[in-house]
């Protein structure tokens, strides 16, 4: 998920208002008792699984597939391929695209629902030096205020929460039950690099067929609050464009072609200030409007029900436990706590991930850069696309002089919506609130995810993320996963694995 | 040298118009033969020690005094004193500052005048992976069309030129003569971190007495042009101040205090943002001229001598081998050759060296940095001054509502000037054309160096480089300089030396 955000940060805790124990219940009021007896069965075999289910966690942090580096990708296909066979998918196939390979595996029992499913294989890079552990080797770590956890890349993003989701069928079958809804598993191996290949796996003719009989698609979340477990059912995602906007010397005409000494700057055209004059333009003075010209043409303001949730999440969710997190002191304009939730779903932005140029070491370096780089993410809401709003970028940059700045677009999606009354989204309420799970209904994620492959034509799918559990630092050194949580709130492996069973017994019995 | 240019980029080639061969001749014309005959001897003297020459640049390389890291430098400090005894300083003293302590020594052998001498014992940091050979083994390399080099960190920057002027006073020694003038050194181990503590060195009671009986003070220089072995002579350097400008969330009150998802740039401030509206407003669009309030109200506009010498630059200088030399297509506005040469002498300037936020590495990462860094340096010139510009720039920053955007000074130099008509730099022009070497006569360096120390009151003296030989890649990899030269019109080691020796007795016999 390279856009999304995870953990802490991404679900905001909420006040105590919506407490709930979210421990385990062996009969679940609101389900039939004959289901109840089933959820129990599979809870025992999911607890004697444990070990195994740890240890394939463990073992799939092992074998890191990176596209980016083009790292064990084939072997962690196949990897992925056995871990569906094992979990007791009977058709599993390799998916060839024009990149790496994906994974298309169904699991038919005969039930009367479909239930899709979205993995990935690979994960983020890492450098071992900033890792307090070794990254491949999924320790498990005391962590203080969370029980055990595995720390190793992968282990939220999203190793951790898939194996949950395996676990679950494998409890299933330990306990001699039968999955409640037949499965469709799609799964690619570049979603770290922007997935850019994922829409020719969904599109292969016997996936899209498969695909059109689910009921929608579920991501694997681990994304409970660790203060009170709380989770955010977000009704979409805003699509992303990731690029550097880059200035050189060498396409500029102007300029050095490398970094020259600074006294030169006399006589000679910088690049980086050529960057900084560009970059000036995209964004309002504070910083935080869009200014790209025709940049809020296609985005549709928020319905009157997408106020109305807002309003009650601003009820919901704490603001101050939401800036200690983020370790803010004030939101844009100093605007009220509902606002800034109103903001967060609706607006789209343009946000600056990282500058480079020149000299970056300690103290200075009398020169000038050939070359500056601005590494920028635009957020998309509905019904902006990707294609369009880096073709206005290019406009905005043309029409004032900026033709030689390139936009090297690493990847992006656009947007994702997922109506309120799917049986998607009913099922995920219904089974959080059976737990006993405080939960948001809240209109958008303000992260991004490839979501809008599924909920886009041809596919038309509801879509978006399930789960209890909880885990953070994807991307970041020392990523960890819980397994045992000592947060009675807040679900380690065990619950995590019954929350994906749970689910599945929803979907196939909701109205 | 931290912020003087040196090499190719900062001598630009010039016509063969000035061509004249700088091989050695045993008597030199406009010298009394007397001294011709002293300096044959001297030569052949210079010639005999090569090798403990070599020696003596090698051990010193081996030996790397950083100030920025705090590495060796008492012990460089100890070896520049044993240098300087060794080479007939009969006074050495260390001269302790507020930072690494500085030398100062005298070389007095009853003559009539007195010349300084400035020198420094730290080099600039490396990185030993970027190099070609150990930057601290100084192996000596065959470098096609320059002969044979010693590649190491301080090469050129500054110990092979200042060896090369103490190579001179052993070779005077071993011919059985005596330097035609006193000298009086004066040493730093801080240039690369801006000189912090230097004035503190030629202020005290005892250094400032010697200095002020001297005619001025030159830096050894290898700076001949590779091409036709020209020199420019410059009547003074800009000043210089380095900085970073920081906007962060810390300081700001507003936005993140660590990197955050960027997901969040919807409601949280962005310190990048931030940056890059503060420094669009220092300069004007097209980043070419400083826009910071006031910034040119101290600047004294070019005299009429300097355009005259300028006009002259332009007519003696190469525009092809200069933009071939800084890889550039074109200069500012076009502006015909000339135009440049008056702009590099005239000009104070707005750089940027480098840009630091964020996400740095290969690709994208979605945060939303806490903070951004510009590094920064303004050139100067008279009669603007390093303490005034930056409190130009904090005043325009300020009044623009920038308070919190931090400028942390690294180092700086006022500029510096030096009369033509010194006793200085005409024996610099009467050496350079004795030995047939291509000078042009330049204004003013476009680098810096710490010069102003020595041309401002107390000191008050002309100041200036000097010195034959080549090398080049200061602050870079493979840093190196030329002891024995493939291009009879480039000197090396024992020319460079001889450069010295004529230059000493220029300064001793000139009106």
């Amino acid at each position: 998920m390279s856009n999304q955000q995870s953990g802490a940060s991404l679900v905001p805790s909420r006040r105590a208002l919506l407490a709930g124990g979210a421990a385990a219940t062996l009969f679940v009021p609101g389900l039939a008792f004959a289901v109840s007896g089933d959820l129990a069965a599979i809870r025992k075999a999911a607890e004697k699984g444990y070990d195994a289910s740890v240890k394939r966690i463990q073992d799939w942090i092992a074998l890191p597939s990176i596209a980016a580096e083009n790292r064990d990708m084939d072997k962690g296909c196949d990897y992925m391929m056995a871990l569906a066979r094992d979990a007791g998918f009977q058709h599993v196939e390799k998916v060839p695209t024009d990149g790496h390979p994906g994974v298309f595996a169904t699991l038919d029992v005969g039930a009367k629902r479909w239930m899709g499913v979205y993995f990935m294989y690979d994960v983020k890079q890492f450098d071992p030096a900033e890792w307090s552990s070794p990254p491949l080797e999924a320790r498990i770590v005391d962590k203080p205020g969370f029980g055990k956890v595995i720390v190793g890349r992968g282990a939220v993003n999203q190793k951790g929460p898939q194996a949950a989701f395996l676990a679950a069928l494998h409890a299933i079958r330990a306990a001699g039950k039968t999955p409640p809804v037949n499965l469709v598993l799609v799964c690619e191996g570049e979603e770290e690099i922007g997935s850019p290949h994922f829409r020719q796996i969904v599109t292969k003719p016997n996936v899209l067929a498969a695909l059109k009989t689910c009921e929608g698609v579920v991501i694997p979340a681990g994304w409970q609050s660790p203060s009170d477990g709380g989770v955010t059912v977000n009704l979409g995602a805003k699509g992303i464009v990731e690029f550097e906007l880059v200035a050189s010397g060498a396409k500029w005409g102007r300029g050095p072609k490398t970094d020259i000494h600074s006294s030169e700057k006399a006589r000679v055209d910088s690049p980086a200030w050529r960057l900084v004059q560009a970059l000036s333009t995209l964004v309002t003075p504070d910083g935080n409007r869009p200014a790209i010209d025709n940049y809020f043409e296609k985005v549709r303001p928020l319905t009157a029900r997408e106020k109305e949730l807002i309003a009650l999440a601003g009820r919901q969710l704490s603001e101050a436990d939401a800036k200690k997190a983020l370790g803010v002191e004030r939101f844009i304009d100093d605007l009220p706590w509902e606002k800034t939730l109103e903001r967060l779903a609706s607006q789209p932005t343009v946000n600056i991930e990282g500058l480079v140029a020149g000299y970056t070491g300690p103290g200075g370096k009398t020169v000038l850069p050939g070359r500056a780089v601005a590494k920028i993410d635009l957020r998309l809401v509905p019904n902006q696309t990707a294609e369009d709003s880096v073709a206005k970028l290019r406009a905005h940059l043309d029409r004032r002089g900026f033709q030689d700045i390139e936009i090297n677009v690493g990847g992006g999606y656009d947007p994702t919506e997922t109506d309120e009354n799917s049986r998607l989204i009913r099922a995920e309420l219904a089974t959080y609130k059976r737990q006993g799970v405080p939960t948001t209904l809240y209109p958008r994620l303000a992260g991004s995810w490839p979501g809008a492959v599924f909920t886009s034509a041809p596919v038309s799918l509801p879509a978006g993320q399930f789960g209890l559990g909880h885990g953070s630092g994807a991307h970041a050194p020392n990523e960890y996963y819980v397994i045992e949580s000592s947060n009675p709130k807040v679900e380690g492996l065990v619950g995590s694995t019954m929350s994906y069973v749970d689910f599945l017994y929803e979907i196939a019995s909701a109205k």
